[in-house]
């Protein structure tokens, strides 16, 4: 393999490359980087076993491809040292002993490569019937929802955001057993069968950073094991998470008692100030009284202070509700609202709360009160 | 004590005076912020016993004072909540049971109050003759020489930057044993009594900190056991770090053997990438050679790979030196230096290094080698 590039598009390639290099040092060539240098240009493969990359330089954005060939690199070193490279043109070549001689007018680095055939194969193969969306589409949805997600390895499956796709309708879900969040996104076209899968919450935080412009569209190829996002020059590959998500399409309720509406920052500022006074320890507990169009939020704590936030309401019913819950995950599920308004909507101190905007029925945050009356 | 305040004016002080409060949870009080509002003004107060800082707002500066008197409150505490509250007016009243009773339109808070009796007394007393600086003077000092100052608290004086001065000339010293870093000044007055002190580092980081206008003094009263550093509306204490400085006057070569002239940008950068391929447990070292006009950098893991930097060099001895030191020393010498140019003078490999810019004869940097040959 021989080639010279401009640092700034190997580095901007190695960005996204980097990111499925394993963090952990247990299995050397997962720490590694594989380049992949074609008639048509330059493949960088990278793969944790969990995730895998591969990114694509045209062989239009090569200053020169001299011999072709594949290399398997230290991902992290291959990183540091374009990175610490001047704007320039870099030469890049395997010599003798499987060294990866990498060099410019005034620096020459020597890397010990890996052995090519040590280094996972990966298919990244086309489903007959991938799915289309907006980057944006899918960032949104990792956005409303992703924080949702346990981080508990307890029960895997709640470590991933569920996709449930019929016909048009696609149906994302991240719970963490304690509070919920449903996003519905419309399809331009149906799918032909059913898909119900988990995607590791964790992989997608990977994927949705390297959306570079919300208009582009990626890719969804899914598999039984395995999801392949394809944009852009890049190629993303998930592991899917075994196991059968929870049913939690009975949890939202239909009806409600009390109604609640209020502009969205004052609440989530009143909240959050209420928040100082909390312990994480206690879940960051706050009581919410309504008292005809009025709110109060309030929380203490013994030894230090306490504290009362009163925020101005619109509510139809008669019927006041008295009701604790965690401060962070109101927060959490106010943030992911893109409106000025917020519904809060209850049955009782016992029952979950939905926290929604009106003109954004797709969008669903629920959590579980705490009971402390 | 009772008074109306502007969030805004209060947030900035309450920036100030949070930097005295206690890190650790040893001594509450210690953890808390005094406030003491007087005819002419509200003073904030707050010391760890190393560090005090007073930070005083004056009358035109409040809304309302109401009430005079002293409270004592967590520091950590009315700091959050103050920074979280609105752009608004914050009424702030002590009530029954010493509790403090902090409160807008709609945000309501009560503190519990420590003891006023038990907040250390701290006398901010006025020296006869206190040394005046452009704060930019002293933030140069602590920007060039602290981060060669000692971590290791077995030997306490090297965590300290040692300030001596004798008429008008200020010598101030850090060093690790390793490295050193001298900064020469100029005072506009002589001072009647020689000064040798220590100042711990860490203080002295918190104090650059708070400086705002490099054009603005700093008064430097200076006694036996602590200094105190005056300036905008800002006083802080620091206590002193006792014991001998070392004699470090005769450890700075006058000539050399060998002298280097090079581009500051060229070299860092070079060594930057070299250092890429050290380890920290090896003191990240890194050989220097030179070959008439030409010096490479050169270093390597065995099991990683190997790298050589060639950087152009201004030498007018025939002499050629072949030296190791740390790369991690080196670049902080390098980046403290003001000028394009560096100058690197040697007389063998196992002599100190200087680092220095020939139109700066008042900053000198030097690096002790490492023997690997």
């Amino acid at each position: 393999m021989k080639l010279k590039i401009k640092q700034q598009i190997l580095m901007e390639h190695l960005n996204n490359a980097i990111k499925g290099v394993s963090s952990k040092n247990l299995i050397p060539i997962l720490n590694c980087i594989k380049f992949d240098l074609r008639e048509e240009g330059l493949y960088l493969l990278s793969t944790d076993n969990d995730i895998a990359i591969k990114t694509f330089i045209k062989k239009e954005d090569i200053e020169a491809i001299d011999t072709l060939g594949e290399v398997v690199v230290s991902g992290r070193y291959i990183y540091d040292i374009v990175k610490k490279l001047p704007s320039t043109i870099i030469n890049i070549e395997e010599v003798v002993d499987s060294r990866l001689y990498i060099y410019t007018e005034t620096s020459s680095f020597y890397l010990n490569c890996n052995m090519v055939n040590d280094f996972p194969q990966i298919e990244f193969e086309d489903h007959r019937n991938p799915i289309t969306l907006p980057q944006k589409v899918l960032k949104n949805i990792y956005n409303q929802t992703a924080f949702a997600t346990s981080n508990q390895e307890t029960r895997p499956v709640l470590t991933g955001i569920n996709f449930k796709i019929q016909k048009d309708q696609m149906e994302c879900t991240a719970t963490d057993s304690y509070r919920l969040s449903k996003k519905i996104v419309h399809l331009n076209e149906e799918v032909l069968e059913d898909i119900n899968v988990i995607i590791p919450t964790k992989n997608l935080s990977e994927l949705v950073k390297m959306f570079l412009d919300d208009d582009h569209f990626v890719e969804l190829h899914i598999f039984n094991n395995k999801i392949i996002f394809k944009f852009d020059h890049i190629v993303l590959m998930s592991s899917l998470i075994n196991g059968t998500y929870p049913d939690t399409s009975k949890l939202i309720p239909e009806t409600f008692k009390v109604k609640i509406k209020t502009n969205l920052h004052e609440l989530y500022d009143a909240i959050d100030r209420a928040s100082l006074l909390t312990n994480e320890s206690e879940k960051n507990t706050i009581r919410f009284e309504s008292h005809g169009q009025e709110a109060t939020i309030s929380s203490n704590i013994p030894e230090i202070g306490n504290v009362k936030e009163t925020i101005f309401i619109e509510k139809e019913e008669e019927e006041d509700i008295h009701i604790a819950f965690s401060s962070k995950y109101m927060m959490d599920a106010i943030k992911s609202l893109e409106h000025e308004e917020v519904e809060l909507l209850f049955n009782s101190e016992v029952e979950p709360i939905i926290v929604k905007n009106k003109e954004n029925p797709n969008l669903i945050q629920l959590i579980l009160p705490i009971r402390t009356y």
